[in-house]
């Protein structure tokens, strides 16, 4: 370790001012590896922007196609709304976040959870080529479920256009993480209370067919082996 | 339905012009049985501030306590720091997610996710006495898991003067949720491809304790029932 200068190199963003944490600096990454892992594995973010002064945060769908976000919302959207013809870009904060698990520590202080998270700082465009558009759309769907876009009808001339697509590129863009078990004080660890992790459990339950389905149209190996 | 208007009574937040949405109102509820039970179902926000001008949006833990939100973090953090000594307050957005289920459509166009969102609009300020902030950090633990605040070591002075904690109260507040199998078109239905919803799992794993437990140490009972 050199002190808290996080490294940069091809394979690492480049730290900046809103990137750098004020603390907790040994939890920042900046590899392009760990970011594009957490992002993959998440299809909800959450995007920032500012209306009328104040700061708004929605939760919203989102795919990344190399080192680009796209995030997905109707014209009526309000932040979508707000880029468009003249388009100067609309100033976002776009953050994914997965909890890992609980971390009970003997303390009331030290207790936490173990996570990862990544937060993408930059300027939204809208997605006005249709070809790109469709391929945003296609990669929204397979970041939900990979496989599904191939495997469903695609947005006609009317859908397309009632949809708007934003991207973010990944330019500023950290992660964060939290792993392993409880840092208690020492003199803690006589303590009588238990103390450990608790992993959450994720995944999917048996999927719910929709009654009117079309004869032979069966589950997909795709959606069998979530 | 008497249009789109929300209706307003001592059950329900009064609407405003930031959380009657353009679009999808049909979604948004202002009740408040339903606000406290999704704020009540996680752990993690993300909240919104700005900046530099600029949004920022980062995870972090929270906890209801009647009609106020408590933020945890270190005095060291960002959003917290902006609070204070003069504490003019922080304006703030906190949002609060839970995704249920994948929603999968005949059409790319209608996939979407069941999910029921919570998002809060106001200034939050430094919780400065010392009672209300130690209340707050044990509601911030049980929280995460109910009953755990009480079997865990309280914090110190030095602890309670290294965290801070800032208040945000439950005034200008919506929820969202979508619930229910797939909205295809008609002339959709007889396309061959599966339809359905697949229900997010959750829950937690077994629990892992640390190695070095003080003898007699059992699990509790609290997290035996998670």
């Amino acid at each position: 370790m050199q002190g808290t200068q996080p490294p940069t190199s091809p394979a690492a963003y480049t730290p900046t001012d809103r990137t750098i944490p004020t603390r907790a600096a040994q939890k920042a990454s900046y590899d392009r590896e760990l970011v594009h892992s957490i992002l993959d594995e998440g299809y909800v973010c959450h995007l920032g922007f500012i209306r009328g002064g104040a700061p708004v945060v929605l939760p919203t769908l989102y795919a990344r196609v190399g080192e680009t976000l796209y995030v997905h919302g109707s014209t009526g959207s309000r932040p979508l709304r707000m880029t468009g013809q003249a388009d100067p870009g609309l100033p976002v904060c776009l953050t994914v976040t997965h909890v890992d698990g609980l971390v009970l520590a003997r303390s009331a202080f030290h207790h936490s959870v173990n996570y990862r998270s990544v937060v993408v700082h930059g300027t939204a465009y809208d997605v006005a080529d249709p070809r790109e558009k469709r391929a945003a759309l296609d990669a929204l769907v397979d970041q939900v479920v990979p496989g599904r876009a191939a495997d469903s009808r695609p947005a006609n001339r009317k859908e397309l256009a009632a949809t708007a697509v934003i991207r973010l590129d990944l330019g500023e863009v950290s992660a964060k993480t939290r792993t392993g078990g409880v840092n208690d004080e020492p003199e803690d660890l006589a303590l009588p209370h238990w103390a450990g992790v608790v992993p959450l459990r994720k995944g999917y339950d048996a999927p719910v067919p929709e009654a009117d389905l079309a004869p032979g149209a069966e589950l997909p190996g795709y959606l069998a082996a979530l």
